[in-house]
């Protein structure tokens, strides 16, 4: 199997489980660059580092009831692989606090020596 | 609405209606280049040009029933957008003709200009 259906296979587990810190910790290369479709007032778009990604997905997890996910995938191509996410979600604070709704996305990956070096996430904002 | 978004919402439509030629005549670059996750011997991985991918999708249609298609997406970010497909198909020809399977993938677009230059599918070979 190659490194990008393995590292894909992985991280679909993980991320089906909820683990998502743990498939970062394993799966993610120190220097990882992660990009939002857009960025917010509080949030860019083009993050860099292991600990900014870990920041932001604490801020996501601390903010947000997960009520049910959907994890599709992964769809490799080459060194890239594609996870279809699919969030039923309560927002826990700010403007859309006590509000339920579906956050419905596709993630592309690069893999480079075994290791996620890119993540970017696709949706309509 | 950006162009990216457009082209997106006009491919996913014209797809959900089986209408691939009207959507590679009106939204594809004459130099479009398409690249499957793996070639086969009578079929390149990478394809350049408008003939050669129209003939790939005559191919694809002349050998296929499509009994179902579920389109989803456009999820745009930049000047891409990824959509997810999963048809269920019966071959009419070749090593697996008569055979009722389920094709399942993503694919990645690239929008430079108002038209889309690349397309790359993304599933497990």
């Amino acid at each position: 199997m190659s490194d990008t259906l393995t590292v894909g296979k992985k991280l679909v587990d993980l991320c089906r489980q909820g683990k998502t810190h743990e498939a970062m910790d394993t799966l993610y290369s120190p220097h990882i660059v992660s990009i939002e479709a857009a960025g917010g007032p509080n949030m860019p778009a083009r993050m860099e580092g292991m600990a900014a990604i870990k920041g932001k997905a604490t801020w996501w997890e601390e903010n947000h009831e997960v009520h049910k996910a959907e994890v599709e995938g992964p769809f490799p191509h080459g060194d890239r692989f594609i996870v279809r996410f699919k969030y039923d979600v309560t927002a826990k604070a700010g403007p859309m606090a006590g509000k339920r709704f579906t956050m419905d996305e596709a993630a592309l990956y690069t893999v480079k020596d075994g290791k996620v070096t890119h993540e970017e996430f696709f949706y309509t904002t």
